[in-house]
């Protein structure tokens, strides 16, 4: 399995060594807004992502040395289905199968509930990415709908 | 807005007087296992049905004299997104508002959070209803994915 999650493909480099996982819900959220920050995303009050983290049904990180470097939780019932949210990884860690190894391991926690059904929204150009973990985008024509407040 | 709600389509009839809607996770999980056997989904066991109201964010039901003819469901963080599961209205109670009334009740409890994201997945020909509360497709090409345990 990790030789799976650590394949290098043509353009990749190597993982730094030591990256520690944790499936704690408390991490900083100080660290969680920040690598969100790294990649562009608006910014988050700490004390609503503390919450947020809280109410997710699973939540994995990955560190270097003290720092965020991927991310990524769920939302869901633990019965029925599972929704993942806000997988990210550090610009400064991409290109060397941390992404694959934060995803692995959501799923795995997911894995634990025996949910049927597990959905994410896929951002342009990452649906690739997310059918290496056996995805697929609209199935029997569903489509992803959403409604944003102003 | 009870206007709204009850408005009439060309080939829409009134619906029945005295429906009670219910915000309560706690409804029969075989009532919910029944309305959902009416419209051809699969059977699922009543007690994994009751865990997963419990787990819900917020559960809603239209009832007719005792029998659920709507319902629908949300899970989510509470705080910045919750998924919409399950909205389905009794074959014999369709075409009369009723699954209006059950998605307008589902989205004012969800507006109790303030959650600024709310989404869902559309069954084919049923976006054009959920456009009705605001929902869109696929927003700058974000996709919705699924992964299925065999």
């Amino acid at each position: 399995m990790v030789l799976s999650i650590w394949r290098r493909h043509d353009n990749s480099k190597d993982p730094p060594p030591n990256l520690v996982t944790s499936n704690q819900k408390d991490v900083s959220p100080e660290q969680v807004q920040d690598i969100c920050a790294s990649v562009g995303w608006s910014k988050r009050d700490p004390l609503l992502i503390a919450q947020a983290l809280n109410n997710s049904l699973a939540v994995v990180s990955i560190w270097d040395k003290g720092t965020m470097v991927a991310f990524a939780r769920a939302t869901g019932d633990k019965v029925f289905n599972a929704t993942i949210w806000d997988v990210v990884v550090r610009p400064s860690h991409q290109r060397c199968g941390i992404g694959q190894l934060v995803m692995r391991e959501l799923l795995n926690e997911l894995d634990e509930y025996d949910i049927p059904l597990i959905t994410l929204y896929a951002d342009p150009g990452t649906d690739g990415f997310y059918r290496r973990f056996g995805f697929c985008a609209d199935p029997s024509g569903v489509r992803g709908m959403f409604r944003e407040k102003m």
